[in-house]
């Protein structure tokens, strides 16, 4: 740190990264990325972006934005596309929240809003999840802030229901409610169909999941026009060409290539519920989880442990350390090969303790 | 502008891109894009980040850092790269400023340093620039703030030699000195030699000007080692993965392939000293540009109405409405045909007033 850096920087604690070590070549279930590589398709586009690049991408980001705005059922103004749906996430933290506007989110959820929060200088609710790690949502109705919900929520992949988020917005008119639906397609209803009912609804995806594109860094925000309008008024105060042309490439093919898409969630959810089966039937227990990740613990070996000797057999998963989930693991779903291994490594350590 | 929105971010006037339009194709000088496509070499590196992009990015861009930092004669810990040099810009209005600290910079400049000083809440010390639009460095010499020069500036064009900008960080010893230095390879010295000697001093590049990169989003700061950490601890609380691998691979092109970047580099020169002289012949003032743009006015015709006339014609340049420049208009320096027939509607303007 330099002696420059003024007192709220220097406060900070950033976000932390699941691990990318380089020393071998690891079964990396950490990071809640895809098994699948990017369509076909869009390296096509992607290529195309690529060759024209010497110029700004257009700013208004229309082609991409009308794709997205197409497959969700809704209008081109009412979508933002950016730079990861970390943009979108932080840009509402700027608009939403202030000294007297806290946020209001779970004690165990996305790590990101706590850091987001502080980077702003916003003031913070932590609203604890139950004891099975569900959310109440009448924790969060007549909260004086904006509420921030990952839905499914994470590390946990607990879901809830759409009547029950319908239920906060209808509550809470006169505050923001983002819901983060990072994992909404492996098995979840999304909540953007309620974007023209409930002015208070801002929806963020990401490409980085389901879409396959952790690397391109795409995301969007999906909400009435005055809400995109107030998004759009800080992307122009920040990076007004916030998505490349290579990504953007990338973006429009995982939209087009709907096949591979829906295939690619299908399988995930069906390895999600195989690899469930067997760990449960390994004596851990698992969450019910919507995500492309399973949370789950066993009585035989902690968390930490678990994971440390995992590492050291080539198979990455990811332990948090907060005390009401050290106890656990989250573990990415890849492909059928990933998961038999990660199983098999598990049963080898469960039978050397 | 929706009911929800803060106050904060109510007040702000966002930055106004150039303009994009797609009713008809322009000879497009207006946004000092390069009329040279991305180096083949960063067009088969994208390729093959895109084609393993459903994994995140390296979040310390390890192999595009080493690259920067081998050109720029500096350490990798000496480096971070962004997505555009915004980004950085912004970081450093973030870290670097605050209520007591304000930012300092020329009343004619870059058009971003005052969104991003609104963005963060900073206050503002506007310096004018002397009547023939250089930079005295004694202006800036005991002000109580964060210095922000644009070198080149611009839209003016006009280069501070190196030994005024180190006659500022010398007597400047407490406070950061940020010299933006996107248009620096078309014929200026840049202050990166001096990052070891002084430590209030960070200089920020892009890949979009000389580097054929604006649609890759991609610019790096380069300062000593502390600066570079306050900055990346700014970057993982706002997007660990802000530079994607198709970006990326693009970025590693445009290095590596050096004969290319020096020759386009040299082509602009040509023919920016080329449009001068034909400027000059048409009667226009032009100011000593080492930019890829040159900022050029005549008495026989506005700003305003030649650039009007230009776009009705096919060419399109910028022209700012700020009192002080608003008879001058910005031409990004194109290719030869692009330049010739900048200049041929030009005189053909001229003839028909």
């Amino acid at each position: 740190m330099s002696k420059f850096l003024n007192e709220r920087i220097s406060r900070l604690s950033p976000y932390t990264p699941g691990e990318q070590p380089k020393d071998m070549e690891y079964i990396k279930l950490n990071t809640n990325e895809s098994p699948f590589p990017p369509s076909k398709l869009g390296i096509v586009l992607c290529q195309q972006g690529a060759s024209i690049s010497h110029l700004y991408p257009d700013p208004d980001c229309t082609q991409l934005t009308k794709l997205v705005a197409e497959s969700m059922s809704v209008k081109a103004e009412n979508v933002i596309m950016v730079n990861g749906s970390d943009e979108v996430l932080n840009f509402a933290f700027m608009a939403y929240c202030d000294e007297k506007t806290p946020a209001v989110f779970a004690d165990i959820t996305y790590g990101f809003y706590k850091v987001f929060a502080s980077l702003n200088g916003v003031p913070t609710k932590i609203i604890p999840l139950k004891d099975d790690f569900s959310i109440d949502i009448d924790d969060y109705i007549n909260q004086d802030g904006t509420v921030f919900i990952a839905n499914p929520n994470a590390p946990t992949g607990l879901l809830l229901p759409l009547s029950e988020i319908e239920r906060l917005l209808k509550a809470n008119p006169d505050r923001i409610v983002v819901i983060d639906e990072a994992y909404i397609d492996f098995g979840g209803e999304s909540a953007v169909k309620l974007i023209d009912k409930y002015d208070n609804l801002l929806v963020t995806q990401t490409f980085s999941k389901s879409r396959s594109l952790a690397g391109a860094r795409l995301g969007f925000g999906v909400a009435n026009e005055k809400i995109i309008a107030d998004l759009m008024r800080i992307k122009y105060s920040t990076n007004p060409y916030n998505v490349n042309r290579a990504s953007a490439g990338l973006g429009m093919g995982a939209i087009l290539d709907k096949e591979y898409f829906v295939s690619n969630c299908k399988k995930i959810i069906e390895n999600r519920e195989n690899t469930k089966a067997q760990l449960i039937k390994l004596g851990f227990k698992v969450t019910n989880s919507y995500a492309n990740f399973l949370f789950a613990k066993t009585d035989k070996i902690s968390g930490k442990q678990l994971y440390l000797k995992l590492k050291e057999k080539g198979v990455l998963v990811r332990h948090f350390d907060s005390e009401r989930i050290s106890e656990y693991i989250r573990i990415t779903i890849g492909n059928e090969e990933q998961m038999q291994k990660f199983i098999e490594k598990t049963a080898k350590i469960l039978e050397e303790i």
